[in-house]
C-alpha cells in the first residue's frame, strides 16, 4: 500500500509516447495492492493504471499475468486489459522497473460486503474459472498446499516470536492438511486472493476483478475457500455463515466432493495466508509506515474449521 | 506522501451523501501532500479530492484555509475550490478527522521544470499575491523568521546528530538573520511552500497552485525566495541562475528594496527548510518507509548565499 518507485511527470509524459493513448493530463500515485507501486494515470484519450512491478513479482511471470488478464477481458469478465503499446507489447521498462499499462475500471473495494454482493463476486468467480478453461499454459501455485511445510519451516523458532506455540501449531497443521488434501478435485486457472480489496464493485455489480499477481493452476474450490475465509468473517475474525452461504450459493455448481472438502480447504487457505503474513511481519520492521496484518487473525479463522 | 487514515467505501459513499456531487464511483487512497491523507474520489458528477486533516495540520486554522482557497479561485486562480456541503460548510468529520472535499485540477507537478514553466508559475504567483489584498484576517507565519531560534533552540544538541558543526552553524544564520531581516518590505498573503511538488501544470500552463497549508500573512517577496530555493538548484543543489533570473522576470514588479533583500530572504528560506526539515529527520525513524526529505540540501542551497 505504498509507492515505493516515484516516477516524474517528465518521465511519464515520454513512457506515454509508447503508447497510443493521446498526453498526460494528470498521474497521482496510488495505495493500491500491497507489493507494486501504481499511478492513476488521465490522457486526453482516458484513464488508466500504471504498475511498476517491484521485487516481489518475479519478472519472468509477469508475461503469463498480462496473457491471463487479457484472456478473461476478452471472454467479457470485469478484468483490467493490459494496453499494447504501439509496438504491440504490454510490458515496458520504466525507472528501472518491468511496467504495464492497465485499462481503469471504475468501483471501489468494499470494506464490509453484505452476503448479496459476496454472492455476486463469487458468481463472477465461477464465471472466471469457466473462462480460464481455454488459457494456457499452466503456471504452479507457488503459494499452494506443496509449499506450506517449506514456508513454515523457513521461520521456523521465529513463529515464535509472533505467538508463544504457534510453531508446533503451524506444523501440525501443515501434516494434517498433508494427509487430508484432496488432490483429485477439479482444477483450473484461479485467481488464489480474491479478497475484497481485490474486487471492485458499484452497489450490488461486479465491476472488477483487480490484482493477478497471485493468479495459478490450483482446484478451483480452493479459490472459493480462499474467498471464504476473506468474505465470511467479520474484522473480529468471527465467522459470518449467512455470508459462507451466499458465496456457496453464488458460486453454484460444486459437486459432492467439493462440497465435502471445503473444511479441508478452507484449512489451507488460512495456513497459506497464516504463513504469508507471518513471514511479512518477520520482514516488516514495526515503526514501517506499511501496516502489517496480523498472522494471527488467520490463526483464528484456522481455528473456527480446525475445531 | 502517504495514507495515513483508511476510509472504507462504506464510509466514503455515506460521507457524500452531505454533498450535492452523485454518487461514489471510484475512490483512491494517493501518496500526494506531506502531512495530510488524500483520496481521489470520482462521482456521478465529477472528481474530487478528499482530504482527511492529521495532526500536524491544526483544526482551528482549517477555516481560514478553506477561505483562502475560495477567494483565490472566485479571483480567477488556478486553486482548487472547497466543495460546500449541502449545509453549506465545507468542513465536515471523517473517520475522526476534520476533512474537506475539494475540486479536482488537471495537471502534473514537475520534477525538472524549464526557465519558462519557472517563469509561469513565479507569474501565477504575482497574481495570487494581488489576489490576496482583498484577504482578511491575516494569519501569522508560525513558521517565519521570528519562529527560527526556537525552533533550533529546541534541536539543540540534536543537529549534531544531522551533521557534526550544524548546530553552531544553524545558530550563526538565526542570529544573522535576526539583525539582517528586512521587515519593512511589502506584505500580503503568501503560499509560503510553493515547491514544484504544489503546483500542476499541463505544459507551459498553470492548472493548479495547492496544498496552502502554510499560506499565512508575510513578506511577499519571501514567498518569491522561498520559490528561487526550490526551483534554481538542480536535484545536487546547484544553483541554476537562469531559472533564478525566469522567477524574477516572471514575478516582475519587485522594488529596489524587495530586489536588494532577495539573498537575505533566500537565506532565510534555506534555514526555514533546514530547520524543519531537520525536525522530520529527527522525528521520522530511518526505517519508516515515508522519505525524509535531506536538511543537508538545504544547507547546501544556504551556502550558495551565505558565501
Amino acid at each position: 500500500m505504498a509507492v515505493y518507485t516515484q516516477v516524474s511527470a517528465e518521465a511519464l509524459a515520454d513512457f506515454l509516447t509508447a503508447y497510443d493513448v493521446g498526453d498526460l493530463v494528470a498521474a497521482k500515485g496510488i495505495a493500491e495492492g500491497v507489493s507494486n507501486s501504481n499511478y492513476l494515470v488521465e490522457t486526453t484519450r482516458g484513464r488508466f493504471i500504471l504498475t511498476l512491478y517491484e521485487a516481489r513479482t518475479r519478472a519472468e511471470d509477469l508475461p503469463w499475468f498480462v496473457a491471463l488478464m487479457r484472456h478473461l477481458a476478452d471472454a467479457g469478465l470485469p478484468v483490467a486489459r493490459p494496453v499494447a503499446a504501439r509496438d504491440g507489447g504490454a510490458l515496458r521498462r520504466l525507472c528501472g522497473r518491468d511496467a504495464c499499462l492497465i485499462e481503469f475500471l471504475p468501483g471501489v473495494s468494499l470494506s464490509t460486503p453484505t452476503e448479496a454482493q459476496a454472492a455476486a463476486v463469487a458468481a463472477a468467480m465461477a464465471v472466471m474459472h469457466r473462462a480460464g478453461e481455454g488459457f494456457a499454459p499452466p503456471r504452479a501455485n507457488e503459494l499452494g498446499q506443496a509449499a506450506w511445510r517449506g514456508m513454515a519451516e523457513a521461520m521456523g523458532p521465529r513463529l515464535e516470536t509472533i505467538s508463544p506455540g504457534l510453531r508446533a501449531r503451524v506444523m501440525a497443521e501443515v501434516t494434517a492438511l498433508e494427509a487430508a488434501w484432496p488432490h483429485a478435485l477439479p482444477g483450473g486457472v484461479i485467481h488464489a486472493d480474491l479478497f475484497p480489496d481485490n474486487v471492485l464493485m458499484l452497489g450490488g455489480r461486479v465491476t472488477g476483478l483487480i490484482d493477478f499477481y497471485f493468479a495459478c493452476n490450483d482446484l478451483r474450490a480452493y479459490d472459493l475457500a480462499v474467498m471464504e475465509t476473506a468474505w465470511a468473517f467479520d474484522a473480529a475474525d468471527r465467522f459470518l455463515p449467512g455470508h459462507a452461504a451466499a458465496l456457496r450459493a453464488g458460486y453454484g455448481g460444486l459437486n459432492d466432493a467439493e462440497l465435502a472438502a471445503m473444511p479441508v480447504l478452507a484449512r489451507g487457505a488460512c495456513l497459506r495466508f497464516l504463513l504469508s503474513r507471518a513471514q511479512d511481519w518477520l520482514d516488516t520492521p514495526a515503526s514501517a509506515l506499511v501496516t502489517r496484518k496480523d498472522p494471527l487473525s488467520y490463526l483464528r479463522r484456522l481455528e473456527h474449521y480446525a475445531s
